[in-house]
């Protein structure tokens, strides 16, 4: 099977989404999660003429007359009086503004006279009234379906009574690690071995990216337990990932436990530094990505793959948070046959620098990194002032 | 008392910051949290020299002649054969490389002698060793406390063995509404009331921010309730942000509350649009927050005042996400007495756009907004093409 670019790699694994399915939530447990319906307004908002602020609601054109003040109006009472030439109510924050009422005074524009009358002593009279609808009116769409829900939502849904929401499920997404050189975090390594990472930082990803993960554990270099460990795990997932084992190693029996468990590979070898040995199949059950065990390519591969597959399975279109900013100094890697992904931080000049990078294990890296940016096959060197791209990691 | 800049206003919250306790916490759970000590590294990392790929280890100088190949190194296993003059061992990538080779050339670079040696037929040979220790040494600092933990530094964590980390406790935020105009989301409000979205907003902000949200349902306008319900919220949390009864109305009562129940207040009006009529108050327990009963201004005090105290009350020295981008076209105010947050989208060509916005009521705003931008007191218009900083909501 031919080495693919990434653009191909990044079409193919699009192509391939396929939804999943809607259910309601409670909208207090729904920011974070994807919209799958669009909200429509049933009311006018405001639902009444309401007063801006704490004052005296009158006639304009009694604004400079003594007035008497018929009633006190709070937030959530109905008027009961009307109000007359030369008379007002005063009113709360909130509350309705009496019918044919065109102003609202503010309490520190005002005055009291003696004889209990109120008084304008403002200059510039604003009307201090929202009206009924300005804000959104019965019918207009508030939120639209494939939203990201943040915050602010949870206010709208609120005002409008949305109280049961329609949210994408999220994808469920299975975390396979293979090799008998990997010990789980609370083991102390015995000499070659060494600690499984990669996995723990998947689910990490994978919640971070709306998924639900599930770890299926360490698979032995054993071809039939590693096969009943995938079948198990496409059975109960829409995503399989599998870190380790795609490389070309004589214990590499990824590729062909794949085909046995009737996954379609698409491609098995993308021209991109770090991931190149990254594996994407189909299966009538699930998609399945076979990831370099690298920490750093692994996590890179999920970013850059498998977290926009993650959201575009609940019809979002995620787009990772970008800064163009310059270069620092002088970038230079040895060879341009690939393309390659660079860890970089941004300085507090908002300049970017790549940060110190051994290969695809030097996790300590990526820690250090505020983002990654791509440089092209071909590329080798980004001059000092150069724009780039910096992506979020 | 006097209205204050919001500079002021953030000064006088930062600097009443108190800092949570710690607590463990297994490290599959630390992910969103703030880190409350420095990890250290105690092993080298890569612990031995190990095979960047899968090959044939052996001396530099007899890379030209036939090699015997003398075993075959599974990644997890220790080599048990010394690799002597025209020798090799077929290594898998992440296998210990064996004592005395200083190189591994890949098996893409290799080809099988009718004789069983191997032969190097590769051009520019690449060392393709981890050296023990090149990437992490004994003793350096991998994660810095205050940190905000992301799923590369689960791997970290994992890679250590650090299966238990101290991170800084939750704040604990209590949110109380106010006023008799509001209903629950679940109730049809009748004319002159309205429901209640500020408390929700307030909680999924609180969340977002990495606190704790506890929900004490909405005070009547009733002084001895709200009094009782206040301070029930002071004794079980750190933060207790109270929506609406803040201004100048009849039934604004929450500041004499607040003085009832020994809090200190610092300010209450700050010179900002919206949000003016914003409170601010220390106890001996807690702080209190009174915001403004419009959810725009709420939310926007929020995630300017109250977010950064928050994190800093966890350590942590938050930075909203910015960009610099000019302003598509002229915006303009009518009045430039207060500094001013306005909600902005930023355009398909990365441009800046001012969201139609009614005012402080007005949710559907925030909806369409991807952020918000500060305009300065004494200032009115922004030209086309000035530079502005989008701050990210």
């Amino acid at each position: 099977m031919d080495m693919i670019t990434f653009e191909e790699a990044y079409r193919i694994v699009m192509n391939s989404v396929f939804e999943t399915d809607n259910e309601i939530v409670p909208f207090t447990m729904s920011a974070g999660r994807i919209l799958a319906e669009d909200i429509i307004c049933e009311m006018e908002m405001p639902p009444f003429n309401r007063s801006a602020v704490d004052g005296y609601a009158c006639h304009r054109k009694d604004l400079y007359d003594k007035m008497e003040v018929v009633e006190v109006i709070a937030a959530g009472q109905v008027p009961s009086k009307d109000v007359l030439k030369n008379q007002c109510s005063k009113i709360m924050t909130g509350a309705i503004v009496p019918d044919g009422c065109d102003i609202v005074f503010m309490v520190e524009e005002s005055e009291n006279l003696q004889n209990g009358k109120i008084r304008f002593t403002g200059i510039e009279p604003k009307l201090n009234i929202s009206y009924k609808g300005e804000d959104v009116r019965t019918g207009d769409v508030v939120l639209k379906k494939t939203r990201f829900i943040k915050p602010q939502d949870i206010a709208i849904m609120a005002s409008f009574g949305h109280i049961d929401v329609k949210v994408k499920k999220m994808p469920m997404v299975g975390v396979l690690s293979t090799g008998d050189e990997l010990v789980e975090p609370s083991v102390v390594p015995d000499l070659s071995k060494i600690r499984n990472s990669n996995a723990y930082q998947l689910l990490s990803q994978v919640k971070r990216a709306g998924g639900e993960g599930m770890y299926y554990g360490i698979a032995p270099d054993d071809e039939e337990v590693t096969f009943a460990l995938i079948r198990k795990a496409i059975d109960e997932n829409d995503i399989v990932l599998l870190t380790g084992g795609v490389s070309m190693g004589d214990f590499d029996f990824v590729p062909s436990v794949l085909r046995r468990a009737e996954v379609k590979i698409l491609f098995d070898r993308v021209n991109v530094q770090p991931g190149k040995p990254t594996t994407f199949g189909v299966h009538s059950k699930a998609v399945v990505f076979g990831l370099p065990g690298n920490p750093v390519s692994s996590f890179i591969q999920f970013e850059t793959l498998i977290r926009p597959f993650i959201c575009r399975m609940m019809g979002h279109n995620w787009n990772p948070g970008r800064q163009n900013l310059p270069i620092a100094k002088r970038y230079e890697r040895k060879s341009s046959d690939r393309m390659g992904w660079v860890p970089v931080l941004i300085t507090k000049n908002s300049e970017v620098k790549a940060v110190d990078f051994h290969g695809s294990a030097h996790l300590a890296a990526l820690a250090e990194a505020d983002g990654i940016i791509a440089i092209k096959t071909g590329t080798n060197i980004i001059e000092k002032g150069e724009i780039v791209s910096v992506r979020q990691i």
